[in-house]
């Protein structure tokens, strides 16, 4: 059995022990918050629910440590951190800042002589997979990634910050058109606003000027002034019942030629339809959990990512049965 | 320079001349045939075309020998013996047999000490991976792969051997009400009637009856009496006019749920639409050749599968740029 332990105990946290349940060789040991232990319930029964200042008590008895902190922040500091003691895994998301992450999670994993996994999820994760070998293939084409529809924490953090917002939620849409144009194989040049449209739900506040908060939404720089913005005004009762989810997904779509004279054209999709965002993203975080682990039991160590791990260490399954099942 | 070779040249081996020419690290050293040499007129300038039985001259001259045989009697005894010399790539794809010519290449390539990889294409290949892939992901849930539209060639062949029939074509197309009842995460048990239909076109000899033509064609077992099949009988020129390509693809669709009672469904799907199936196979085998080389290159031997190799090891790119652009 693989021994699991879960760092911060959110949405994606929750989806990790989910995931952790569902995987016969996996068992969880502990679960770590920075509140008060006592305050935190989890789904598992006779699982430790410990400090993270007591992390380090655990380093004999955790084979991976899976990092459920934010990006901004948490990550930065504390996968670094924990891999100079576990082999570990997190879902780091700020795509411009990956190198710099992964040199961090190096040093640590170097020191202790296990494997740092990175940015492991669905984007960056199985989309970033999608881009490289579908660029590795179809040498002569373009990539297009849309995401949606789904929601986005971001935007919907920014909506409930305008002036006479109670609350609100935003989905991320992609444009069918564009999305139709690119598996044409006409790669063609696509703006910000030609991709996706950005459709936003608000409850807004008593007596509050709906007009002021749809303008103040829709000439939102960064977040919404490149994108046609629907704003529609609902009841908090109907954001609660419509728009409790976390639902998200996308589309990577390669379009590439081959032939004499290039003459032949090949699309390659790859697309997700996810209900539950946080809840997927833990399923393909524990799957390359395994991987850690068994590419630390043959020695390697180091920051990796997705692109360093062969399918097989994410398997259940023995390569044998990979060979006879799934070829 | 990955100096490539290509032991067979029809319609694959020409795809891989096609590809290697779009590939940047790598050029084509020669090309070896069963026929007479001086009869086989290749796309390429200044690139030796040689008798198979001349290729163990080239163990010195030549990175990867990429192996474009058939799967029923070539590539048996093609790949094993050439595995005792080179890192070979193969597209073996009766996917039954896959388990014996692992272990006869595994054999062949441990005496070289080289790679043997072997089922490379799109299926065994890419489906291969995102099957194993998706199930890793989503440990609950059900994968289904659908074919087409495309033209089969075992199909078509069983058509011309038909009395009365002077040339015909076949194409397997996937049932669009299945694959959305997939798509739709339902889970279903589909029969093989209920996923695929099969279009042929058939051009009929002078005076033949076609009635009775039709009524072999749609009773075949093993290749048509399952399906829902149909017969269009149309003119040679219209066959040679419309139906002279070799267009492919398909679906692998993985459809899971997750969460503490299973509560959410998730569905990857991956899909390939090729103008020019062998095209597309060859453009998979030359990247998973780039990889051959660089893993023999890193110390490691013995035969492999899609499976066992990284991305990072398929792309030109090198794994700083690969984290900086495509994670």
């Amino acid at each position: 059995m693989i021994r699991i332990g879960i760092f911060g105990y959110g949405n994606l946290g929750r989806g990790v022990e989910c995931a952790v349940k569902q995987s016969k060789d996996m068992e969880l040991v502990a679960v770590f918050t920075r509140r008060d232990p006592k305050t935190v319930k989890i789904l598992s029964e006779g699982v430790d629910v410990c400090h993270a200042d007591d992390v380090l008590s655990f380093v004999d008895k955790i084979d991976v440590m899976i990092l459920c902190g934010g990006s901004a922040t948490d990550l930065p500091k504390q996968t670094p951190y924990l891999a100079e003691y576990f082999n570990v895994v997190d879902s780091f998301d700020t795509h411009a800042k990956i190198p710099e992450h992964f040199a961090n999670v190096d040093a640590g994993s170097r020191k202790s002589g296990k494997i740092g996994l990175i940015s492991v999820g669905w984007d960056p994760g199985m989309f970033s997979l999608n881009r490289a070998m579908g660029g590795s293939i179809l040498v002569d084409g373009c990539d297009y990634t849309f995401w949606g529809k789904g929601v986005s924490q971001g935007h919907s953090d920014a909506i409930r910050r305008v002036e006479g917002v109670a609350d609100g939620k935003q989905y991320t849409v992609p444009v069918e058109r564009a999305l139709n144009e690119v598996r044409s194989g006409s790669n063609p040049t696509l703006t910000t606003r030609e991709k996706h449209t950005r459709e936003c739900y608000v409850v807004a506040e008593d007596g509050a000027d709906k007009a002021q908060i749809e303008k103040t939404i829709k000439e939102m720089p960064n977040y919404f002034s490149d994108y046609d913005t629907t704003v529609n005004f609902i009841s908090q009762e109907e954001l609660n019942e419509n728009h409790a989810g976390i639902p998200h997904g996308g589309f990577v779509i390669r379009s590439g030629k081959t032939g004499v004279n290039k003459e032949n054209t090949h699309i390659i999709e790859y697309s997700l339809k996810l209900d539950s965002n946080p809840e997927f993203t833990a399923s393909v975080i524990v799957a390359y959990a395994r991987a850690a682990y068994r590419m630390n039991n043959e020695g390697m160590c180091g920051a990796m990512t997705v692109f360093d791990i062969a399918p097989k260490y994410i398997s259940p399954l023995t390569n044998e049965e990979m060979r006879a099942k799934l070829l």
